[in-house]
């Protein structure tokens, strides 16, 4: 029960960290299990987290075996995307780099 | 003719800094035009960063229409990948980000 009770608190740490929009935390399905974001925009992140991690874990490999995936970060012109897959879950942080925080 | 001077000396510029592995310049078709790593290493980094950047531009697109892919970094255990797409071609530039430069 305590570890439930440290995930809420680093969630909610990070939630209110300067120009964070969203956290998610999803099962390695690809289905968010933890969520500051409405489900719909949840799945979509994760749904295209899940295909990045496949994708460049099999190619890290290809390239190196003893190599494996740390940390995936994605810049668009709106977001930052931040991906980091642990061994059980991924975490997902979505925010603005430019420090403010704009409704997604 | 010039511009191809200014690529040429870029390349070098970057390719000096501290860290460095390989910097390889690719069509958006995944075939590397300029790399200072050789033909197989590049091939194969183009082939994964052409995935991501397809996979990240149609889901970041579906998520926003009006959003668009950046930047894509990829730290792995070993090295770290920095991915920038523009519109004719892709930059990818592979790094130890803890500064040393062994070999790939």
């Amino acid at each position: 029960m305590a570890s439930m009770l440290v995930v809420e608190e680093t969630l909610k740490q990070i939630q209110t960290s300067d120009g964070v929009i969203g956290v998610i935390v999803a099962n390695f399905d690809g289905i968010p299990i933890k969520s500051t974001l409405d489900n719909f925009t949840s799945v979509q992140y994760c749904g295209l987290v899940q295909q990045l991690i496949d994708k460049s874990k099999i190619a890290i490999k290809k390239n190196d075996p003893s190599d494996d995936l740390m940390f995936l970060r994605l810049r668009t012109k709106k977001h930052e995307i931040l991906i980091v897959p642990e061994k059980q879950y991924v975490m997902i942080i979505v925010h603005n780099p430019t420090g403010s925080r704009p409704p997604l």
